[in-house]
């Protein structure tokens, strides 16, 4: 199966809802992306549909917005 | 494993959110509850924590609010 992505930026929000989703859907299954050690990849998740994190795009595309951590923008601030 | 439990009251946004977490975490590992059809379990979901459908309610207690489909208000209303 291909893998989910995490997308996230470190913050309490984030961190707790990456280890819900780790626990729920097996650490082998998702790829974790920490903008704050990533950033070159914040183009691509908000192509991707990614409007705040933390969020979850799944192996078909559809992006979930889990929680609320900070916007897009904060996270580009 | 405990089951993770899923509310949601029938919304688009539900129903998307619905299939997506069945596919990544499988129809065996998560209840669905319609509060359309089980109006009884709000008050199990409001003291759980959630505050607005779809949420996932994980194994450990966490809540996880996907998306926004509907606050518990729309749902009770």
């Amino acid at each position: 199966m291909k893998k989910s992505v995490f997308y996230h930026a470190g913050c309490p929000v984030c961190v707790s809802a990456e280890q819900d989703i780790i626990n729920l859907i097996g650490a082998e299954n998702v790829e974790v992306v920490h903008f704050g050690e990533d950033g070159g990849r914040i183009e691509e998740a908000e192509k991707a549909g990614v409007k705040s994190v933390p969020a979850l795009v799944t192996p078909n595309g559809n992006v979930l917005h889990i929680n609320f951590g900070a916007s897009m923008a904060d996270v580009k601030a």
